[in-house]
């Protein structure tokens, strides 16, 4: 096989990054919401690039920019690749379009090269991810993987604009969204590129690593009500302080999400009523995120935590409640998908990592209706959602050569 | 000596509180700032009720309402009674005014009995203890103390009103405040009683207590500085997470409270920033309260505290600043006042269980003048600063019987 030399794809993606990042709905920031004022532009630029990698376009009905690349023949079943074109606001340039962006440029590099494989490609833009508009997420790959739920489409924005006349505003038909759906026969995998969005690869000098699950997570709403009183004259021991008792629930929850296996626990969001300095606290609402790629530890991890806040606040005296506000399960990757992935970074010299994906993606809904794989890139510092998310020229480019190689040796019968 | 039977002061106190309860700046609430709307009602209630009690009255130029029970013969020097006649905003009924009220209730008693002790007692009502409407407090006690900063006069209130032109929109004469100073020699002590604003003797079923000392107080500021992130995609070892540091601070900040000798330390105030469940706290600022009897053991508590939380930082690679908001030394109680106030509560059959006090009080000012003693009365769940803020008529009545005692067995020229 070829060996594609550094540099061939580097200069190309991070252009048109830059030209994606500049289809914004909003003047000096890049916010791209699902069919906004900016959705036009980028599905024809798109559409371009599609075309130009020697691919049949086509857009779906919820809005998805849908490449194909025939295989040796017309009509076989296709290894999907894609990501999401929509961003959340004030975002960074890579997330989701990254995703978009390099498998257009390894199917470009086939076509000039005059390779048909023995399994169709399709390059996928889904129109929604982040959920930014209608406040519900993954409609795009919802639509894709036939789980689109049409209840939706009667949900308003926040100008009052429901689902389906926005649709209709694009020339799309909310009727035809069945119509997107992919057969399970005719799809071989899913295979998404996206950054990271965390330091792993960075702190480990590693450009791009292979995703073993999409973690699951709860998020869970604490209440401790204690007892408000003069800072000055209520001794310590008399105390029913609901900050120091959230105090200890913080340091456990960060206790018993360090048991590895790859959890993550975070108290992001803290009140203290009434807030004054002269007055010890009486009420702490906060919020604890639990996430974990595999389901069993997210909820051991999650009845421990519930079980020291009600330890620490039977021995405080404090009041506590504690709602479960979500829960969804993990997403794990195939296994002989994440073996192939593996395979086309030691091809290239560099130690597949293999690491947990703590936020969620497309390949979450693809997995519904098949295998599905996900490949990593270091971003700078972990930083993401973010206008400073960056990543390297030379890390797009390698991971564009692992997706090349990842795809002429991708074989459509091999399964787990 | 005659014993005072319970119940002769008790309905004439409780009445006389929900009198003055009611002289108030706002409509359904008791908000009495100094010289507000209210003030020349409640000077007036007040004067009448010193010249029922048998005393000369006059309103010094900071507008204090000031009682004059002479002594066996006119001009000896005098023992002071008293408390504040302001409220905080929104307050209870007893905060101040009992302290003035209880002590009318006691020289009335002595003058009805035609009793004419071997020294003065002045009993003064303070006209600015809280501070509310120029965000200076005490101003009523530190003119008598002669510790008035003239300086002051130039404040201005939330609407522009200068203290002069209050003081002159109320034909006091701001230039006469040096003349409210008493003279050191003419003063033998004073002697305030006040609700005790915590729940330390109703916890121990005592109606009154003495008071050790006024508590020193320090305010921190606390900025803890880490780094946000995606809570679901940084593992826990490589966070900076200025939230779990911060529970770690609050925790040190309550185990070096706890020492005993009166420490009392409190975190009141905590805020996250960004704040959403699903980032990484990059930054929190918390205030930090400690206050203690003694001065060196505060000081060194705050010490402690300000290691602890450069220890948690350097562990936790998360930056911190800590600003001394403010200080204030502890001031102490006389122990020959004390001994005295003691065995008046003995007298009437009752522990004389001692305490410090941990809010601040007019005899913090007038220890800049004289030798202070105070007795604190047990008030329900510890409660101030509030409209629920409440006492028992029986532990009113005992308390100005205590009063009664200790003024017929004060000797003038006792000191430690």
């Amino acid at each position: 096989m070829e060996t594609i030399p550094a540099g061939v794809f580097g200069a190309e993606i991070m252009a048109r990054a830059d030209a994606l990042g500049r289809c914004s709905d909003v003047a000096g920031e890049l916010t791209r919401v699902f069919l906004g004022p900016a959705y036009g532009q980028t599905a024809a630029m798109v559409t371009e690039w599609l075309v130009d990698a020697g691919m049949t376009v086509h857009t779906d009905a919820i809005g998805n920019v849908v490449g194909r690349y025939e295989g040796s023949v017309a009509g076989l079943p296709a290894l999907i690749l894609g990501s999401h074109l929509d961003t959340v606001r004030d975002a960074g340039k890579y997330d989701g379009a990254l995703g978009v962006i390099a498998p257009i440029s390894a199917v470009k590099w086939l076509n000039q090269r005059g390779r048909r494989l023995n399994f169709a490609i399709e390059v996928i833009g889904f129109a929604d991810e982040e959920g930014v508009r209608f406040q519900t997420a993954f409609l795009g790959s919802h639509a894709v993987a036939g789980i689109f739920d049409p209840a939706l489409l009667a949900k308003r924005d926040d100008a009052g604009v429901s689902m389906a006349d926005a649709l209709g505003d694009h020339g799309l038909d909310p009727g035809g969204i069945d119509g997107a759906a992919h057969r399970r026969e005719q799809v071989l995998g899913y295979v998404e590129m996206h950054i990271e969005q965390g330091p792993v690869l960075e702190a480990e000098g590693l450009p791009v690593g292979v995703v073993t699950s999409i973690n699951g997570s709860t998020r869970l709403e604490v209440t401790l009500t204690g007892e408000a009183g003069h800072a000055g004259t209520v001794p310590i021991p008399m105390r029913r302080d609901a900050l120091t008792a959230a105090a200890e629930a913080v340091l456990a929850v960060e206790k018993v999400c360090s048991a590895g296996q790859g959890l993550v626990g975070t108290v992001g969001k803290l009140v203290v009523a009434p807030g004054a300095a002269n007055v010890i606290p009486a009420q702490v609402r906060f919020t604890v995120d639990i996430r974990a790629p595999r389901d069993p530890d997210r909820t051991a991890a999650v009845d421990d935590v519930a079980a020291a806040i009600a330890e620490i606040c039977a021995r405080r005296n404090i009041g506590h409640e504690l709602r479960r506000a979500y829960e969804t399960p993990s997403c794990d990757c195939a296994p002989w998908l994440i073996r192939r992935l593996d395979a086309a970074i030691s091809a290239h010299g560099i130690e597949p990592r293999r690491l947990p994906s703590g936020a969620g993606h497309d390949a979450m809904s693809m997995a519904a209706l098949t295998d599905v794989g996900m490949l990593f890139v270091r971003c700078e510092g972990g930083v993401s959602h973010n206008p400073v998310e960056a990543i390297q020229e030379a890390d797009a480019d390698l991971a564009t050569r692992v997706l090349c190689h990842f795809l002429q040796n991708f074989q459509p019968n091999e399964t787990s």
